[in-house]
């Protein structure tokens, strides 16, 4: 998918949620353990009732690798299920992945031919040979570590340079020389808050995704104020406060409430654009 | 494993080689093709034969994702065949993760309960909370990223903050408030050289996992002299150099000739310590 028609769903969706689908087998309502495939009927119920709301879904890898093969498994069917029932549907492997070159070029391989997702999350620290094998891909976008959402994002993101840059601003320029906004996004948590202001100035075009709205406690208006471009250029995510809306019988139903509520909020923002 | 457990594993089998399984279904023998799961029979054969020669295998995850669930069943397979009949083997899975704390969690309980190997590499972008997960398990290792082999090494790891301080160094400084040389390796690549002598001035006491030598072009002797601790504190890694030295049906043999010449040296290494 490209940015162009990444843009042009936002607007016409009048959205910019992500759902992140981090299916936890200790979480899901429980009468699902009879099924043959828990945390795949979980995910096609929670799918089916907010994708109208979003724009785009985040499975956790680790979720699902913690779950052995049967966890890939699962993972495998919702890729597969979103592919084939909402191929507008923006898929986000959230994996963070990077090694040196021939390694990542086989994690390459894996999520953008086998799979095919749509994008995948990266970590920056091996550098740019560690990151280029999944620019190789067109239609196929990196979304780059920057600025994270947890409290540990402050021991190293935040370490200033003798220039008195911090390394997540060194690792945004530096990734913005190796592709453009049409390939790269970051990932900048939404707890970061005004953070969002200087974010912008380094990287005016590129998509961000925003987790840490909801449960770790970022503030949507907060984002928007500083981050929001002419073309949205925000993907914000909410796993727990979504999925797990509600343990019972009505869970779909919660979560579809919890998304259209965030959605409404979205095309509010939206429109002042 | 503890570290008692492995410098005495090491020095009474004269040798700090950890054989990386970085197995390639383009790359291993064709004929091995015709067999019911082609990795696996590749990784028991190799195994096999290299096991007296080394005291540690490292599959690199990358390798078995790539081939989706075949692979990983394969990658299962193979550490529990590690651990049914090399039991003092030390397992490393190098996986470089890393997220956000319940995403850690999540990570560990996958690699230390479920498939209960040694160690598992890990990437420390997002800093302390996405490390400690790994931290709270009973003789089970972290090895963190710090000196990477590859090239995209210096983008990042060697940006100096205002007091000239590297940023692999605050890394590896930091984590050692973290936890001590019992649970804590770094990554450092053998393409690194005279880096080590600094290296030993940050962390005289934690082991080292050492990958680079061979086909990425480090040096053995030149790791060793400024590297080796009284305890040895180097897990040495090859991976093709030992892995692919032969594509013929011979493949078994030549790995085990290879492995065995990096333990002659290594022995002869070990008897000036």
């Amino acid at each position: 998918m490209n940015k162009e028609q990444l843009v042009s769903t936002i607007k016409s969706k009048k959205t910019f949620l992500c759902v992140g689908l981090d299916t936890d087998i200790k979480k899901i309502p429980q009468f699902l353990l009879a099924e043959e495939d828990p945390i795949f009927a979980f995910n096609k119920a929670i799918i089916d009732s907010t994708a109208k709301y979003c724009m785009a879904y985040k499975p956790n890898l680790a979720f699902y690798e913690s779950m052995g093969l049967k966890g890939m498994s699962a993972f495998e069917k919702t890729v597969k299920y979103l592919k084939s029932n909402y191929p507008q549907h923006f898929i986000i492997a959230d994996a963070k992945r990077g090694d040196i070159g021939n390694t990542s070029t086989m994690y390459a391989r894996s999520f953008f031919e086998e799979l095919d997702v749509d994008s995948l999350t990266v970590a920056p620290y091996m550098g740019k040979d560690s990151v280029s094998p999944f620019l190789a891909y067109e239609g196929k976008w990196v979304i780059l570590l920057a600025l994270t959402s947890n409290v540990g994002s402050q021991d190293f993101q935040l370490i200033t340079d003798n220039d008195g840059t911090p390394l997540f601003e060194r690792v945004m320029r530096r990734a913005m020389e190796w592709a453009d906004s049409e390939k790269l996004m970051f990932v900048v948590g939404a707890t970061q808050g005004r953070m969002f202001e200087k974010i912008r100035q380094i990287a005016p075009d590129n998509f961000l995704l925003v987790p840490g709205v909801g449960a770790q406690g970022g503030s949507l208006d907060e984002v928007c104020k500083y981050g929001l471009t002419p073309d949205c250029g925000l993907i914000v995510n909410s796993s727990r406060g979504i999925i797990y809306a509600s343990a019972d019988e009505n869970y779909a139903i919660a979560a579809a409430d919890a998304a259209h509520a965030v959605q409404q909020q979205m095309e509010a923002i939206l429109k002042n654009i």
